[in-house]
């Protein structure tokens, strides 16, 4: 079923509550993989009925970023949804989530001075402020997220903490394809050639795997052995790697407990993120 | 009934909704006084139960402003709500509130950057984040506000649409003693002759009703008309005098449709505030 209207949705989100149903969600931007496939059917699994949000999201864009050109295509997101087992799937008009004269922010500081947040000025506060509202219109009992977008489930952790938003928070694993790239809606942006060249990415973080099992702790020679890899293919061009604190997101100089280690490279034109959480005897 | 844990409260309020019972909340700082007993009454005339918050919330007051010296008697507090009618109070500690790390703001631009919000930097950040967090905890119906705090209320009904949070912003009348002073919490700082002096407040504002009942709409005569009444206190210093859109509070300089006239002044050095609204036509 496809809704647009927030009226609508409340109202049958409602009765599914006043019949004592679970309401599992998964925010989307639309243009879905197999990953968001995998994040509903743990939704399922887990909750009586399934919202999907494909709402592309401008406010989470910057200027000169690609909110026009960003995929979308409503019959096949709603045939996958469907398929996966949601109940419903909302996609509304950009005028239904935002009025002209809008004038709240919600902001999580420091973890969102870093990584993707450092590079795209601004992106997280889209995140966050879309978030809210779905989720205030939605008021799932578990919200679904990918952890690619691994900053993205640090920040709305730590939002949601914070705000007493009474729901709980699940991150997915990445799902790849076969060859090891990361499912991601901009993988459609690649050629032939940048679709080969962007298996270094996730073949660079097998490389810091290795180190890691040959015990290596210290952050920056990681990140040096993580780069070496990635300068091996002439179309990648680095935006950052990191190895930071998987709850604050801050520098780690030496492995000690649990950290994300998350890099995003340019493959042409196209901007790709990937990333892995090392746990400390265990990955 | 006192609650002071979250998690209780939560799961009370849970128990009664699903015997489809309506929820009305109150949030106030505590030293409680007729204006908030009124509130507490419309509330239970309007809900099947209601929910009494009494936090002196720490994040809305500036460095140099009376969090410590703030009023608090929390036994007489929990005698006026339960006379009243309400079903339960709310008395969290603030680390029940709030993170050592916390990271998530919650910010209304332009609607703040004027009146008290120009003069209490970060005061509506404050007020912003624990009314969110607090409605995301009782997840009412309807939430009680008075009109003193008539910035307040304007920034609250665009946060509350802005975020899509479900529950409806109800602004109550001023409650004034018998001398036209409006009932404050603060009013228990002034001495005997600051009490007196504190009158010229609400006298000011009904010299500009007179005005406007006189046809007078330029607004800078108005403020004009206050501020000489004022001036005739010699205990009283003005913060500021205002004639504002009633909802985005933006300057008027011609009073063609509804504004709100808010006045702030110091009586010694207690801060005290007082406003009305002008309705076309009718006041």
């Amino acid at each position: 079923m496809l809704v647009k209207e927030i009226k609508e949705l409340r109202s049958l989100i409602k009765s599914w509550k006043r019949e004592g149903l679970s309401v599992g969600f998964v925010p989307t931007m639309g243009a879905l993989h197999k990953g968001h496939e995998s994040l509903i059917k743990k939704a399922v699994l887990e909750n009586d009925k399934v919202v999907v949000s494909v709402f592309v999201n401008p406010t989470q864009f910057g200027p000169n970023e690609d909110y026009d050109s960003y995929p979308r295509d409503i019959n096949k997101d709603l045939a996958l949804c469907l398929n996966a087992g949601a109940a419903l799937v909302f996609n509304p008009e950009p005028s239904e989530m935002y009025f002209d004269n809008k004038a709240t922010t919600v902001s999580v500081s420091s973890l969102t001075s870093v990584l993707c947040g450092a590079k795209r000025p601004g992106h997280f506060d889209g995140v966050c402020l879309v978030v809210s509202k779905l989720l205030n219109i939605v008021t799932p009992d578990k919200a679904y997220f990918g952890e690619k977008d691994a900053q993205q489930v640090a920040v709305l952790k730590r939002m949601v903490r914070d705000l007493n938003i009474d729901v709980e928070i699940v991150a997915c694993s990445i799902i790849r394809e076969e060859d090891g790239l990361a499912k991601s809606s901009r993988n459609t942006y690649l050629s032939k050639d940048e679709r080969q060249a962007a298996l270094i990415l996730s073949k660079s973080l097998e490389r810091a795997k290795d180190s890691l099992k040959n015990g290596e702790r210290n952050a920056t020679k990681l990140k040096e052995v993580i780069k070496a890899e990635l300068s091996k293919e002439p179309l990648a061009k680095i935006d950052y790697v990191e190895i930071v604190d998987s709850d604050s997101l801050e520098n780690v100089e030496t492995i000690e407990k649990n950290v994300l280690i998350p890099i995003a490279v340019y493959i042409g034109k196209t901007r790709l993120i990937d990333n892995f959480t090392f746990k400390i005897y265990t990955y």
